[in-house]
């Protein structure tokens, strides 16, 4: 691509297209459109990048993204402080959290075990669940994984490590996506799904 | 969409969203993104958006886009000062620089005549393209718009101003695009070509 003779404008492109998803031709798009914005809109814009990169820090207790050293999930006395939900990255907790089913706490692995990707269980924050459900008063771990190989794996070795630990340990239910046709779900999940089949009676949740 | 309990990364998210094509899905994305990245990442694409919209103006004589008074193009004495191509906006003057066959000057409009969405005359740098051809010695105004209604428009108005001028006003060939099957060129472009047919001689440049 030709440069337009600016420096400062190829630096702006150069960083956008960084991005991930943006290439060089919608980064200049971008740029384009912020220099016939009000001055405001670009700054805003930079600002809130910078400032969002420079405090924002990761929960010590849950490893959720947070402004101060514990999270206010974790902070937030009204939620159940019992049960921890496990999910693999902070986007899952906005995931979970938009169903409002889960009143409790979280815990935020940053990745799933995949020995093809040279991530192991010292790459992601198991060591910490385990202490956390050592030292707080824990009873149930719910294991919120994606149903991929990586997440049967990180799931089925959390299972390990917990193991005699007094604390139930549940996961999410697999089976028929509500709203799908019978016709084009996959033979596994339909199979399971009628391998765990539940009682009729218990689909009326109060 | 839930919130992270996170007003720092809301507002990164929010900014990100008001770029064009940017939802809010992509904007979450994106944030997370530079999380992720080392702190420089995020710094130096702040830092280059906040740079570029603070230092960034548009020159004087062709209303690009320039980091001084003169745009680099028009204060380059290697370009034929006599020629200006005249390009609805700054995107235009890259596509036209891609080809490398305009070595002359441009004359950025800042948009086309197009009365249904009120953009009448005095609202692009007509007056000022005017003004160049009695002031500076230009022999040949090159129009550049798009083959499109607003395009023409804006090219007749042009046109209209400009005569009496001693100046030469020539615009982009139209025709069969290079490359095309002539089955799939629409019925207007394809009249076009044959009333405007050229010599078979005149094909070969130099």
């Amino acid at each position: 691509m030709e440069s337009l003779n600016s420096p400062l404008l190829d630096s702006a492109v150069a960083e956008l297209s960084k991005l991930p998803g943006i290439g060089r031709k919608t980064a200049l798009r971008l740029a384009l459109h912020l220099l016939r914005q009000e001055k405001e809109t670009a700054f805003n814009l930079g600002n809130s990048i910078i400032n969002m990169r420079q405090n924002i820090r990761y929960c010590k207790r849950c490893h959720n993204i947070s402004e101060s050293e514990i999270c206010p999930f974790c902070n937030d006395s009204r939620r159940d402080q019992h049960t921890v939900c496990v999910v693999e990255n902070v986007k899952d907790v906005l995931t979970i959290e938009s169903t409002h089913e889960h009143k409790g706490l979280y815990h935020v692995l940053g990745g799933l075990i995949s020995p093809l990707d040279g991530v192991s269980p010292s790459d992601i924050e198991i060591d910490s669940l385990v202490k956390r459900v050592k030292e707080e008063e824990i009873t149930e771990i719910i294991l919120a994984l994606s149903p991929t190989m990586e997440g049967d794996t990180t799931n089925f070795y959390i299972y390990r490590k917990l193991s005699g630990l007094p604390v139930k340990i549940t996961m999410l239910a697999r089976g028929v996506a509500i709203g799908n046709e019978l016709e084009y779900t996959d033979e596994l999940t339909l199979g399971r799904s009628i391998l765990n089949r539940t009682l009729f009676t218990d689909t009326f949740h109060e």
